[in-house]
C-alpha cells in the first residue's frame, strides 16, 4: 500500500470517528502525517476490534493516564459514533476504581465540559 | 441493600466474570470483602456498560498501567467470556500506540504467558 | 448498615475532613453517592489510620500522581485538620525525592495557590 | 556542613530508620554517597515531619507507584519503627482508592511476603 | 565542598543551562536551596554526560511525564543550549512511541507554545 | 516506499542498533512487522536525532516508566553502539533525580544485571 493509499484510508477513519477529516494545520506537519497514515491508517482499520470497541478503550486509556486535551477529543469521537452520555459516565465511574478516585473525578468533569459545550452552556 | 446481598451479588457477578466464585484467603480478609462487595457487588453491576465492555476496558487498563499480575486475571476473565485471543492481541496493538511500545510489547508476552498457561505449555 | 446509614456516616466524615459537608451537585450524582457513601462511610471511616494520617498520605499521593484539582481539595482539607503549611510543605519536599523533582516543583506552585487563595490573593 | 558530616548524618538516620547502617556495595557506589548524604542526611533530617510520618508518606508513595523492590525495603523500615501490621494493611487499602485497585491488590501482596519473610515461612 | 560552593556552582550551571542566575523567590525557599545547591550544583555538574545530553534527557523525560510547566522551562534552557526546535519537534515525535501517542501530541503543542511565546506571537 | 523496502530500512537500522537483525517469532507476528516497519524503518531512521540520541533518550525513558524487560534490551543496544557504562550509570542517576529514587536505585539495579550478564557472572 503507498503512502498516499495509507493516508487516504487514514483520513477516511478519522472521517468515521470525529465527523470530520483531518485539516492541514491540526499538528505539527511531520507528526500529522504519521497519525494520519500510520495510527489511523494502518492501525485503527485493522480487524479484532470494532471502531465503537477502540473508541470505548481509547477514552478508558485516556481518562486512566489524565490526557486531558486528548481526552476532550476522544469523547467527541466517542458520542459522534453514538455511544451515550450514560456509558460514557459508567466508564469515568470504572475507571475510578481501577486508575483511583482523583482519575473519575477528573474524567466525570472532563466529560461536563465536553457535554456542556455540545449544549452551547459556556463552563 | 443489606451487606449480605451486596456479597452475594459481588459473588455471582465473579463467577459470571472468572468462572469461579471468590474463595476465603484469595486476598487480606478485609480487602476482599470490600473487592466482593463494593467492586463486583456494586460497581460490576452496573447498567450502561455490558459486562464484555467492562472486561475490554478493564484489560485495556491493566495493559496500560502494566499491572501484570492482575492483567493476568482479567485476560482469564475475557476469555472465559468469549473474547478472542485475536481480539486480546488487537487490544495490546492498539495500547502500544496510547501509552507507549513497551506497554504493547510486555501486553503481548503477558498474553502469551496466559495462553501458554491454558495449552498446558510452560513458558 | 443500610445505604442512608453509609451515606450520613460519609458525610459526617467528609464534614470533619473538609468542614462543609457535601453539597449536591458537587459531581456526577451516581458517583457523588458512591463517593460519600464509599469512599467516606466505609474507607475514610476505618479504623488503623487516624484522620490526619490519612489525610497527609492522601496528600502525599495526589502531589505524586500531579492530580491537581484533587490536590487542591484535599490541601484544604488537610489545613482544616490543623496540619500546618510548614508540614505541607516538607511533604512536597519528600515527595520531590520520591516521584521527582517536577512532582515537588509542581506540589509546591499548587500549595502556593491555595495559601494564597486563602489569604484573599489572587496568584 | 561538610560531606563527612552530612554522610554521618544519614547513616544515623538509615540506622534509625532500618535498624541497620548503609554497607557498602548495596548500591553503586556514586549513587549510594549521594542517597547516605543527600537523601537521608539533608531531607530525612529535616523538621517538619516526624520520621513515622515520612515512613508512612513513603510506604503510600512507593505503594501508588508500584515500586515494588523498594516497597519491600520500606516496609522493613516501617515495621522497624513500631508501625503495625494492621496500619500497614490500611495504607494499602486506602491507596486501592487513590491510586487504583490493582495497586491495592498488589501492596497487600507485597506486605504479605514481607509479613511471611520476618516470620521464617517461605511465599 | 561547603555548601555556600556548593550553591555558587549550581547557580554557575542554572545559568549556563537557562541563561541565567536563579533569582530569590523563584520556588519555596528551602526548595529553591536545595534545588540549586544539591540537584544543579552536586548533579548537573557530574561528569559522565554532557550538558547538552542532560538537557535532552530531561526534556524527553518530561514530555514522557507530561510534567507541562517544568517541561516549558526546560524547552527555553534546550534551545538556550543551542539545541534546534527541529531536534526538538524530533524529540517528542520519537516520544510519542514510546511513552503514547498523547505524549507526542501534548509535546509538540507545548513546544509550539514555547516557540510562539520566543516569536512574540500569543498562543 | 513500499512495505518490503520499509522492513528492509527496519531490520537495517535493529541490526545497527542491537548488533542483529529482528529474527522471526521475537515478538507476536502482527507487531513484530509493525515494530520493524514502523518504528525502525520510519521513525528510528528520520533525521534531527542520531542513533546514539535516540538511545539515550529511549533508555532514559524506559528508566523513568520502570519497563524492565525493555530496558534491558535497550541497554544492551546503547552498550553496543559505545556509549559507556558509565555513562549509563550517570543516567541512572539523573532519572533518580526527575522520577524519583527508586527509578534510580532500580534502573541501576537493571544495568547491574545486564552488565553481570555481559561478563558471565550469573545475578
Amino acid at each position: 500500500m503507498s503512502k498516499s493509499e495509507r493516508y487516504q484510508k487514514g483520513a477516511a477513519k478519522m472521517k468515521e470517528l470525529f465527523g470530520v477529516e483531518p485539516r492541514p494545520g491540526m499538528m505539527q506537519a511531520d507528526f500529522q502525517n504519521i497519525t494520519v497514515e500510520h495510527l489511523f491508517g494502518e492501525i485503527w482499520t485493522r480487524p479484532g476490534l470494532t471502531i465503537r470497541e477502540r473508541s470505548m478503550i481509547t477514552v478508558a486509556t485516556l481518562t486512566a493516564l489524565a490526557r486531558d486535551p486528548e481526552l476532550k477529543t476522544h469523547l467527541r469521537g466517542a458520542l459522534n459514533l453514538g455511544i451515550s452520555r450514560e456509558t460514557i459516565a459508567e466508564i469515568m465511574i470504572h475507571q475510578a476504581h481501577y486508575a483511583g478516585w482523583p482519575v473519575g473525578v477528573n474524567g466525570l468533569r472532563i466529560a461536563r465540559e465536553v457535554f456542556d459545550e455540545i449544549d452551547g452552556k459556556k463552563n
